[in-house]
C-alpha cells in the first residue's frame, strides 16, 4: 500500500518520492561538531527530540554525539522514546491534563523523567500522582524570558514554585528551564546577542535569588541552535538543548555565526522530489507541497540548484521557477525544508543515505504523537 | 505509548488533546446539502478525498452523499481506498514516475481507475503499462485554466494529447480535468465568478474543439468548494470535486456565496485543544501548534468564543490572547483550523462526535502515503 521501506543500497535516484533523506556524512558532522562543542564549553548537552522524533537518532546522540538525554514536548514523545531505550528524558514542556499526569508518573519507574512547571496547581497534581512511587520526578521551573509563551516571571514567583517544589512529596527541584525561542532565528549575530543577554542576566538574577533561598539548581538548562554559543559561555547556563543543528533547514541557514558566517552545522536535511509537470514557460512542477515540507518559515530552498525557486506550495504540488526550462519529467531535486521539527512530523521515516545510496531508514518513532 | 483510541460514548472533556474532531451534525448536514445540490444541478459529484484521506469518510460520501466515487492526489492514497472498498478512484493528478504508472496499472485489476496527463511521454508510458490488463486506463488531459500549475495549455495541445489518448492501448479517453484552485478561495463572490467566467469558457470552447475531432468528454470535470455552483450552472462542467465542503475550515468560513452570505456548509471539523499555561496577564497557551493545525491559510480561529483570539503558533503551542484572563489550566477550547486538508494529514484519527460524547472513530487512512 503505502511506498515500502527502501533496502539498503537502493540508489537514491529509485527512491519513490516526496522522500525525508537525511546525508549522513552531514548529519554526522553536526553531531561530532556539537560534542567536540559542549565539551570544550563544559556544559552538558540535552539534545531535543521534538526536531526527530527518532529512537534511533537520539540514541546516536547519546553515544557518538555526547549527549547526556534528550528533551521532549510531548508525553507520547517521552513515552515512544523510553520504550525505544532512551533512560534520561526531560519533558521540556508543561505537562497539567490529569490523565497525561499519570502517564508521566509511571514513566519514572522506567526511566530518568524530567519535566517543567509553572504553576502551583500543576506541582500539587504531579506530586499527588508520584505518592507511592519507588522514583523521584525532577522538576524544573520554566521562567519566561522573552519568550511570551510558558514559564512564570524570573525572581520571586520562580522561587516560590521551587520552595512547593522541594517540599513536596515524590517531586525533587532540579532547576531552572529558561529557553527564549525567538531568539534562536535573530539572524543577525549582534542583534541575537543582544536579545540573549537578556535572556542570561534574568536567569543569572533568578539561579541567585534561588540559591539565597537555599534552593540549588542542579540544572540550568535552555538554548536552541541559534543562541546556544552565548548560553555556554555564559557561566549561568550548564545543559543546552539544542534540536535542529542535527538537521539544520532553511531558515537556520540564514543565521549568521558572526558577520557573513553562517552556523558551523550542516543541512543534512533534504525533501527528496520529482517533477511531474513541465509546462515548458520557465515553470515546472514537483510532487512535493504541503504534505511533505511545512513552510511555517518560508518555502523550500532547492539545493545545489541556484538556478531554480520553489515559488509557490499547495498541498501536494510545488511550483518551481526554472527560467532556462532545464528540468524534464521525473528529474530529482532536493529540497532544504524552510523548518526541520514539523517537516520531519509530516513523515513516517526518514531515509539515511551516503555515497548516493541508502544506508539505514529511521522510523519517525512518535510521529504523530501529539498528545 | 500513543493515546489510545477512545472508545464510543467518551465525553469530549475526557479526551486526550489536541485531538481532531468532527461534529456529525455538521458533517451530515454538509453530506445532505451537497447530495440535494448534485441531484438538482444535474450534476455528478466525485468528492476529493484528499481532504480526509478515510475510507470511511469516502463511503459516507459515496453512499448517503450521492458521490459517484472520489478523486485522490496520490497513488498511495488511491491504493488505501481501494484496499478500503472504494471503487471508483480518480487520481486527479499525474503520475509520472515509472514504479508509480505500474502500481497505478496494477489498480486497474481491482477498482475503476481514472487519471490525468499533460505529457505526451506520460501518455505512452501508461500506454505501456497497461499492455496486457484486462482492465482500461481512464485518462483525462488536465488543462491549466489559469491555475499556474499542472495542465496544457486549452485548446489545440489538449485536443493533441486527447488524440494520443483515443488511439494507444489500454487508455480510454474521458474527458477533461480543468480545475481553478486559486478562484476556490476568493472570497467575494462577483470577484470569483469572474475568475470562474474565463475558467469555464476556456473549458467549454476545449470541449468543442475535442468534440469537432471527434472526441467525446463524458466528464468534464473541475470545481471545487467555493466555484462549485458556477461550474455546476455552466452546462459545461458535469462532474464537481469537492472536498472541502465535508468539514470546512476558517478560510472557507471567509468565502462568501452571495453578498454577506457564507457558503452553505457548516464548519464540522475541529482540533480540540487544552490550556496547559496560563500567564494571566491577558494570554494563555494551548498545547495545539504547528504539529496539530497547518497554518498554510492562516491560523486557526477559536470556535464560539470571539472574546479569545488565537495569537501565534509555535510547533507545539498555540498563544491564545484572552484580553479578559478567563481561562484556565486544563479548559478545552475548539479550534478551527486555517486550512482543513493539511491539517487532517496531521492526525492518525478524526474521533465523531455527537451530543458532547464520541460516536465513531475513523482512521486517516491514507495519512503519510504521500507517494
Amino acid at each position: 500500500m503505502a511506498t515500502a521501506t527502501p533496502l539498503r543500497g537502493t540508489p537514491i535516484t529509485e527512491l519513490d518520492t516526496p522522500a525525508l533523506i537525511v546525508d549522513l556524512d552531514a548529519f554526522e558532522a553536526n553531531l561530532d561538531h556539537m560534542r567536540a562543542y559542549v565539551e570544550q564549553a563544559g556544559v552538558r548537552l540535552r539534545a531535543h527530540a521534538k526536531t526527530h522524533k527518532s529512537v534511533d537518532v537520539a540514541k546516536l546522540q547519546m553515544t557518538r554525539g555526547g549527549a547526556c538525554g534528550v528533551c521532549v514536548q510531548k508525553t507520547a514523545e517521552a513515552e515512544a522514546l523510553v520504550a525505544g531505550g532512551i533512560s534520561d528524558v526531560m519533558i521540556s514542556n508543561q505537562v497539567t491534563a490529569p490523565a497525561k499526569i499519570a502517564r508521566v508518573a509511571a514513566l519514572t519507574e522506567k526511566a530518568r523523567v524530567l519535566i517543567c512547571v509553572d504553576d502551583s496547581e500543576n506541582i500539587a497534581a504531579l506530586s499527588r500522582a508520584m505518592v507511592g512511587r519507588s522514583a523521584s520526578l525532577e522538576v524544573l521551573v520554566e521562567i519566561d524570558v522573552g519568550n511570551g509563551r510558558c514559564g512564570v516571571k524570573p525572581g520571586k514567583d520562580a522561587v516560590a514554585l521551587a520552595t512547593q517544589i522541594a517540599a513536596a512529596d515524590g517531586l525533587r527541584f532540579a532547576g531552572l528551564q529558561a529557553y527564549q525561542g525567538h531568539a534562536q532565528h535573530i539572524y543577525d549575530h549582534a542583534e541575537r546577542k543582544i536579545a540573549v543577554d537578556t535572556v542570561i542576566a534574568q536567569t543569572a538574577q533568578t539561579v541567585e535569588m534561588l540559591q539565597e533561598a537555599g534552593l540549588n539548581c542542579v540544572i540550568v538548562a535552555g538554548a536552541g541552535t541559534g543562541t546556544h554559543p552565548f548560553e555556554a559561555g555564559s557561566g549561568v547556563y550548564n545543559e543546552l538543548q539544542c534540536g535542529s543543528y542535527i538537521f539544520m533547514d532553511a531558515d537556520y541557514g540564514r543565521v549568521r555565526e558572526k558577520d557573513d558566517v553562517p552556523l558551523p552545522f550542516q543541512n543534512a536535511l533534504f525533501v527528496l522530489t520529482s517533477i511531474m509537470s513541465v509546462a515548458g514557460d520557465g515553470r515546472a512542477v514537483c510532487d512535493a507541497g504541503h504534505k511533505a515540507a511545512s513552510i511555517d518559515c518560508g518555502l523550500p530552498l532547492v539545493s545545489g540548484r541556484e538556478d531554480l525557486i520553489y515559488n509557490d506550495a499547495s498541498d501536494e504540488h510545488g511550483v518551481i521557477k526554472d527560467p532556462d526550462n532545464t528540468l524534464r519529467l521525473n528529474d530529482q531535486l532536493w529540497l532544504i525544508p524552510g523548518h526541520c521539527d514539523p517537516t520531519v512530523n509530516l513523515h513516517e521515516e526518514i531515509i539515511a543515505v551516503r555515497n548516493g545510496k541508502v544506508e539505514t531508514v529511521w522510523p519517525v518513532s512518535a510521529r504523530g504523537m501529539g498528545c
